[in-house]
């Protein structure tokens, strides 16, 4: 799966200079960007990100995306930008069939305009914030093309070890046990995951956040929860778990709960 | 806890150049050196590795760490080297009061001997396959020294990530839950993590694959689950767990069972 960026068919988004586009495919790139700290970029995504012809970020309408935000330090050339932008996902839950319906009309759509730039030569890479296998939407892209063109996926730092190190506390010790539980899940799914770890991490906290202080309670936890929000990135903020208000909780928070195991 | 490397105060091994160290201590740096690929090292501990005057690794008596390996792309002067062998480790089980204290001694010594350095004013750069604070031998050091002198931990990519980016495979889809486990649990007790579980990563798995792979089976992850060995490394190996056959499996293999969730 090694193999480095192919720079011989730039991008060209005018459609001229056609003669000058190779007969090889692009390569798919899933680059992993890291917590947020763009000093957290491995030298591999920053070699892609420096050459790749069409560098891909997910975003909400008219925002940012953070990816596209940490990859600042070497987006230099607004050319090569391809923003996509989610469908609207206040009015309705995750999992309701019209949302599905809508975000699998999203992913097949972007999915047909990369295989445009992949089938004409030109390297795309997929800005995925943490690593791309773990979470990332990268993986509903990388779905429907991995068996069209080349793949390459560059793992990276996730949210989560950026939020731990900034955090300053060790996430597992010695045969300590670790549960990665999204907040999303039912109060009584999460309880029972939580009995019997030794260690935890709740992620995509957001409104969601009350309901996982009642659940760290009744399991004991609550205690050594930490609340971090925004790990590495500015604004960041670390905080006792006891201590944060459940007034809101931004998409980019998660509470960690540091396991205690062995120290010689 | 953001800082550059402070190159003030360089190595003296013999002693001649005493009143040029600075009096500010060193900083202890815990440096995350991912899976395996050197590639996959941060742009940050490329810069911590390149300057510290002192880089510490762990490794067994007359061999080579791991960590170490990672950093021959950047290490260049081997007056900054600093080994630590750990104490012999195949008799005694790792929760054994007798090898518990041996191990608690030898963190102990190597503490001592960086607090010299540090005390003097050089940095220490600790050498961490993976994420420091993610199962790692830095935290043993870190603990014994973080109250006394200035500390950083740089995150890595895991070794984990770096094996399901190898396996070409997603470990986490939509709400999925994911289990990380220690392959040295008793068998009950890993049983009981993984039922209920989305996805799972089984790491530390040596001479308990016969174990693991009887505990999946139990739960109906055996045919789903990966066996990685040496992910991003020299003599890489991913195969369906079902076809590696139970003879052994060295200390970096690690058994993925990829999650199953939502896929709009």
């Amino acid at each position: 799966m090694e193999g480095s960026v192919r720079v011989d068919a730039p991008a060209d988004p005018d459609g001229a200079g056609e003669a000058v586009v190779s007969q090889k495919t692009g390569t798919l790139y899933g680059v992993g960007m890291g917590p947020g700290d763009p000093d957290y970029l491995t030298v591999k995504a920053m070699r892609v990100l420096e050459r790749a012809p069409v560098l891909v970020h997910f975003c909400k309408r008219g925002k940012r995306g953070n990816a596209r935000t940490i990859a600042d330090a070497v987006m230099r050339d607004p050319a090569r930008e391809f923003p996509l932008a989610y469908p609207y996902t206040t009015e309705l839950p995750p999992d309701h069939p019209d949302y599905v319906a809508a975000l699998a009309g999203f992913y097949d759509e972007a999915s047909d305009r990369l295989a445009d730039h992949l089938g004409a030569g030109r390297d795309v890479a997929i800005l995925s914030e943490g690593d791309p296998f773990f979470y990332g939407s990268f993986m509903h892209l990388w779905r429907r093309l991995k068996d069209r063109f080349p793949v390459e996926v560059i793992p990276g730092v996730t949210g989560m070890s950026g939020c731990w190190t900034r955090a300053g506390t060790p996430i597992t010790w010695g045969d300590d046990v670790l549960t990665i539980l999204p907040a999303t899940l039912p109060r009584a799914a999460l309880v029972e995951r939580l009995k019997g770890t030794d260690a935890a991490v709740i992620m995509k906290l957001g409104r969601h956040l009350p309901k996982v202080r009642g659940v760290l309670a009744e399991t004991g936890f609550l205690d050594r929860a930490v609340y971090v929000e925004r790990g590495t990135m500015a604004g960041e903020r670390v905080i006792p778990l006891a201590q944060k208000p459940d007034d809101s909780a931004p998409y980019f928070s998660m509470v960690l709960v540091p396991g205690e195991g062995r120290r010689p």
